[in-house]
This record gives structure tokens, sequence and C-alpha cells, in this order.
């Protein structure tokens, strides 16, 4: 993983911010904070995980846990103060559209690296950025945002990709 | 992939198809173009994808990315002709069939020729022909067209199956 | 797999219980036989595939079929025999704590036995314990009761963990 590190924070920083969705997400469910670490593992990890099972990588989490432990702070932390936001689906909508702008750059980081064709790294973004959202609402059972926010999606991902 | 071209057909074709039924799964929930495609996709590659992922093997679509200009190309197509069909959900449950009378045997022949034991063979011309529409029902947030239509769905596997 | 009897054991009997959940799910949903056999397959290796697929393990039951025969007979002796419970409810909660206590053990095992740090290890056996039930209460269309019920989860999952 070294040489790597620019890429490393990238998925650290997009796991800390698809955890509070996650969170926040738990919180609209009123769920307790076992399904708020749940919910927001899961979202974290979910997009993520599936491309490197996809791409037949090891999954970046096994390689390196702190990311479980970083969304797992972030969990908790919106335990603790999500009764203190105005709209925490406002809040939401905002922090799902940012974590997706850096989400996508981070997969397709890693499709570039392994060396894919452009389709390929194209799609790894979008299924590091949009799976780990998908999974947190079919577990809460919400419409998923990606089909509510369609053009925002697109935007955000077009918007975050040259970072990549 | 060379001598595996009859294989490659039956992908092409189940995809296609698939693609068609997500795409009218979406035309039914009312989504905008982008979840036409998004649906369309998952629907055309899920169950594959999850044999692969499940027998170790490279991801069809990774190693031939032109499945995925396949299943947007049906998506774009029934973004602009769904309004005239009459019934978009008996359509729907027709291709539904359809696609998995291709799948399954789709499936069989990939599991076969890697070599597996027979109940492995029948199990992963299952997934390939039920996870795809089953992934679909679940992100429309419907119930489950295997679940609804159990017979049909084993008449039609067992239709599919000695074609592989 | 020689050397590792205890550890298969343990996969069997997840697999059996988690079936006969699965099942009563399905009744609860009143499923035809073919929903059974499909949810309580699904429920009984869901969690064991997901792990083996992000260990880059060989899937549990890709090396040993018998596991769906298991998980068969278990959701045809609950398709004969379910009418006859008090509370199909009430059976299906102690039935999947019990599971939960048995398969997270399973998970605890394999992970240790490939060598995981101990993050990994503890994460892998809530994988093994919690996502077969999950994808059974989502296909279901139900409140995933690893939501409802986090502290008895986590209750179960440690009273189970020292036993892998």
């Amino acid at each position: 993983m070294t040489g790597l590190s620019p890429l490393v924070g990238l998925d650290y920083a997009s796991v800390a911010v698809f955890a509070l969705t996650g969170a926040l997400a738990a919180s609209r469910s009123q769920l307790d904070v076992v399904g708020f670490i749940f919910i927001a593992c899961l979202t974290a990890v979910g997009g993520g995980t599936l491309r490197d099972m996809i791409l037949n990588r090891e999954v970046f989490w096994v390689a390196d846990p702190t990311m479980l432990a970083v969304a797992t702070v972030a969990a908790i932390t919106v335990f603790f103060t999500a009764h203190r936001l105005e709209s925490r689906y406002r809040t939401l909508l905002w922090l799902d559209a940012f974590a997706l702008a850096v989400a996508v750059p981070a997969g397709v980081a890693v499709a570039f690296a392994a060396g894919h064709s452009w389709p390929i790294i194209l799609v790894m973004g979008m299924i590091t950025g949009c799976m780990g959202g998908l999974l947190r609402d079919i577990v809460c059972n919400e419409v998923p945002l990606v089909l509510k926010q369609g053009e925002l999606y697109v935007t955000c991902a077009f918007a975050g990709s040259p970072l990549g």
C-alpha cells in the first residue's frame, strides 16, 4: 500500500462521510447504538467492498481495519449529537452528495492503479460512490437516494472524477 | 474466452433481456433516465456477477465491458418507448421468464466449463437466472417475482437447463 | 478441509438453524415451497458466503454442497409443519438468536484459521452471524431483526464468540 497515500486519504475521507450519512439514516429510523454502528459501517465500506470483490483485490478494510474504527467513531458521534440538528434529512442529502464526490475518485484511482480499461474505471468509480448509500437505503427501507436524485448524483460523480 | 462463443452469445442475450426488464421496472417506478440505466445494468449483470464472485472467476463484464453498453442501450430504448406499451407489468413478466430461460443455461455452462460438480452447476444456473431480478425488485421495493411466481420460475429454469 | 472438523460441525449447525428461520419467514410471507427453499438457502449460506468472498476463500458450500441439501431439507420440514406452531414469530426470534450464537464462532474460527488480525476476526464473526438474517428480512420486506434487536444480537454474539 506504500506509495498510494493520497488514495488511502481519499478512502478514509469517504469512509468517514459515508459513515455519517449511515448514522443519520439510523437516527431517522430511531435505532439503538448497535444499529447506528451497523448501518454506519455498512454504508461506509459497502461500495468499496463490492469494488474490491469484483476486481478480485484484497478488500480494503481487511487490509486496514482502522477504516472500521473511523466508521464506528463517526456513528457514535452522530448518536450523541443528531438530535441537535435542525433537519437530519437535509444534512443527509448534503453529506451523501459530498461523500459521493470523494468516493468516486477513490474508486477511479483504485481501478486505474490496477490497470483496467476506462469503462471499467468509470464503473468502479460509480460502484464505490453509489453502492454504500444504496445498501443503507435498502436496509433502512427508504427509496434509494441514487434513484430519487439521479441528476445530482451524476453531477457529483463527474465533479469528483478528475480528482482520481 | 476463445472457443466459448455460444456461451458468450447466451450471456449477451440474457444481459439484453434482463436490462429490458430492469428498465421496465424503472418505468413503473417513474424514475429518470439515470435510474433507468442504473436498474437496467444492475438487473442485467447482477446474477452473473454474483456467480463469478462465488466461483472466484474474473467477473464477466470486467472481462468484456460491452455487456454494460448493451444494457445501457436497452435502458435508453425502453426510456423512450415504454409509455407506448399497453401493460408494462405483463411485458415485464414475460420478459423476466424469457430472460430466466436464457440466463440459466449461461450460468450452467460457465459452472460446467469450470469443472464443478452437478449440484453446484445447478445452483449457479439458478443464481445467474434469479439474482438479477431479485436485486431489481429489492431496489424498486416490489415483492420479488421469484417469490410470487415460484412454479413459473422453476419451469423456465428447467426448460432452459438442457440448452446449457 | 481435514483437521477442521469441529469448524465444519459448527457450519452445519448454523446452516440448519438459519434455514429454519428462513423457512419460518417464508411461512409468514405465505410463499409456495419454491419460496421456502429459496429463502431458507439464502438465509443459511448468505452470511458465510459473504465472509468467504471478502476473505477470498473458496465459498464453503461450493466446497461442500451438502450444506444446501441440509438447508433444503430444513425448508421442506418447515413447509409441512409450520402451521402447527403456536407463534411462528416467537419461534423465529428464538431460532435466530440461537443461529447467531452458533454462526458467530463459525465465522470467528474461519478468520482465525486464516491468520487474520483480531478486529477482522471479530467482524467476520458478525458478518457470518448477521448477514444471512439481514438478507432474509430484506427479501421478505420486513424490518431487519438485527436492527430491532440490537442488544440481543450483541449479547448472543459475545456469548458465542469464546466457542470459536
